[in-house]
């Protein structure tokens, strides 16, 4: 997908953040395919940031450059950062946006020190890493725009262990959907029930329908992790759930 | 329009989903013009989207291809349908989401049968529709994708008859114009009075500003369809309409 | 950037409405590149969207041409006008949407003349300004489309006079970073201190880090123009500022 580019922020609709940042890209790579993730990760939420940008990996193919900007940092001397992982690019402060990309699918990962004559202090996105993902999509080699650097930034959150039989929410959809950590190809054998906070949720089930409208399920969702969902209604709003509640697999 | 393809869905703006389903049409289809119709449509509101994508076909030309997703039965039986009308496809679920299209421009319906190696049982909107839609862009035959059919799931709605009388509210835009399913070119002769509910609206008018600031007006929108509006205001609120209300044509 | 074309509008997201101005400039123009700045400018809004549309100018290079649909006055005698600055155009209602970027870049102007066959009162975005968008991205002389004017319809505000002291918010962003008309390179000497309403902010800084999380701090924001700020917060929240609000330097 070689000149595909996506963007991840927490900029909202309202303002022409993001279309300038589109049109810094667009300068150097006119014919740049661009494609929203979304521009409503809360405001500095790194850890949401940080699993929209993850599906955006999963979800396109070698040649792609994501462009994630939740940056509370902005003017500290937090420095960027750069992914390579499945032939994809992520372009992030370094401020920890990496950290589910990097836990789940590895990689290797640079310090950003391509720099222009001029540069704001004000608005990475659109004057650093705008060009620099214009740039890696258009062939230019991360030689020439950073170093290799071993220490990037990380949350504490990671896929549960192969095994495990305890994971967290690390996300919240749109429709109340609650999903975890808990990788669908590391489960123990046998779950009999799976347990989020104290609702005994029940076994894991192939889809939604499996359960009557307005009961609770747990299922692996769209991305592979085991999720916690109310058929036609909201699991974070019926059970109460928030990203960090414990979810417990009962063999 | 060939290579166009649009998107009507309830995912909301703050996920990676509606990205996913661009990237399954990039894998196929690099070259397709994705456009976005909305994202908001209520969740689980097929009347809704069902009336999104009819402004999307009337929109485009011939050669695009719409995908609507908005499925409360995923992972039930409910089967994926087609529908061919204007030289241009709707894609969605056969929940009905097909309904204000077919009712006001006709067409044919083809159940899809495409199933790639492995598909979820939670997205078809990116393991099924997306793929489809990117084929259908790119050339493929229908006759390979699915099956005729003549029993697709609709809703009691249609557009009113010739010369009737009476019709419902059945879309209410951003601005709280309501619109109704009173064809333009179906309406009695000499219609004098509007009514909405207990509101005398007054007769149908050319443009908002046919009337002072603030005060209702009967107009044919910009879909050719009858509209109660207030003029810089909404009539959603100031009149309490709502979807389903009965609209009166006195002549 | 020729093919750019822009839209900046108050339809909001919910309709269909973006999605067929956008078919309709795509019939004339099928390769134009199609960027949203926004479509959450309030409802009629015009110095909301005055101010995006500038910002899109700001962003983009020569070629580019903006679609601003801000429009309380569709179906009034209110004209349609073209301003070609920066080697851009920018097409909107002449309803003062044009202020910001022509009091900002200057221009020249252009009434819109241009008529379809069939044009609707209610929708001149899809009717008029789409297509004319088309026309002119795909080299259309504006001769042909519309004739010289030089009193276009503008709001009462301009960028602060050089050396002036005392400027005015004009623009709330989404992350309540209060934007002034204060001209980063009009700025008289010295300034000591900027003064919101009864706020004391504190000299111009170089970026928001340069103060504590959650306290408040004026820079000269990405748009070279002097903006209050809260690190990390909302200055509009917890100062209390609205758009109008004076902001004062003493030097």
């Amino acid at each position: 997908m070689q000149g595909v580019i996506t963007f991840t922020t927490d900029f909202g609709l309202s303002d022409a953040y993001v279309a300038q940042m589109k049109a810094a890209v667009l300068r150097i790579a006119p014919n740049a395919r661009l494609i929203d993730v979304t521009h409503l990760i809360p405001r500095h939420d790194i850890l949401a940031g940080s699993f929209a940008i993850e599906r955006a990996i999963a979800g396109f193919d070698a040649g792609a450059v994501h462009v994630g900007v939740v940056d509370p940092g902005v003017g500290t001397d937090r420095g960027l950062i750069a992914l390579h992982t499945r032939g994809q690019w992520v372009l992030c402060p370094d401020n920890a946006m990496i950290t589910w990309t990097l836990r789940r699918h590895g990689g290797v990962t640079y310090r950003l020190t391509w720099r222009p004559p001029n540069v704001s202090d004000v608005f990475h996105g659109r004057d650093l890493l705008a060009p620099i993902a214009a740039m890696l999509s258009t062939g230019t080699s991360i030689d020439e725009l950073g170093d290799p650097v071993t220490d990037p930034v990380l949350l504490d959150v990671a896929p549960a262990e192969m095994d495990a039989t305890t994971g967290r929410v690390i996300h919240i959809d749109h429709f109340g959907n609650c999903t975890t950590n808990l990788l669908a190809d590391r489960l123990p054998l046998g779950v009999r029930m799976v347990q989020a906070g104290l609702h005994a949720i029940g076994p894991l089930r192939r889809t939604y329908a499996d359960v009557p409208v307005g009961r609770p399920l747990a299922l692996v969702g769209s991305g592979d992790l085991v999720e916690i969902a109310v058929r036609n209604g909201s699991a974070a709003e019926q059970l109460g759930l928030t990203v960090g509640q414990l979810v417990h697999l009962r063999t």
